[in-house]
């Protein structure tokens, strides 16, 4: 058994409204910041865990997405292993 | 003016408790899940803007999250401008 640390990125899918992102967006105008065409809020999560090798972590942490950490109906997912 | 893309990672400092996070690991150990070992969760921003120049661009991001995105007290910030 080996320890991996993976960061999974999760983020609304391309034509999802993102309210909370409009806000943002909407907020950072009137604090002065111009330049910004648009914001989009996402998810990260950091997990350390342990696994026999890279694929079979990489395997664990793409169904704990599909199972748990994403709506994979509005939203995509993105897992790094350091 | 040129458009850059950039992306904010906020997460938990060292130390300050994640209630979501140790949630989302009970949860995790309750489907199955039985390598993982802790789980923070954090925030990304994917963020779209109009600077002068990349490390204008990079300042002004900086600036976003110290007024608005991250609060400092108990968050770090990365910023990387694709």
């Amino acid at each position: 058994m080996a320890s991996f640390t993976a960061q999974i990125r999760v983020t609304l899918k391309r034509g999802v409204l993102d309210p909370q992102g409009k806000a943002i967006e909407g907020a950072l105008g009137s604090l002065g910041f111009e330049g910004v065409h648009q914001v989009r809020q996402g998810k990260t999560f950091d997990i350390s865990l342990d696994a026999s090798s890279k694929a079979k972590a990489e395997e664990e942490l793409n169904a704990m997405c599909e199972k748990l950490l994403a709506n994979t109906v509005i939203e995509d997912y993105a897992v790094t292993i350091e």
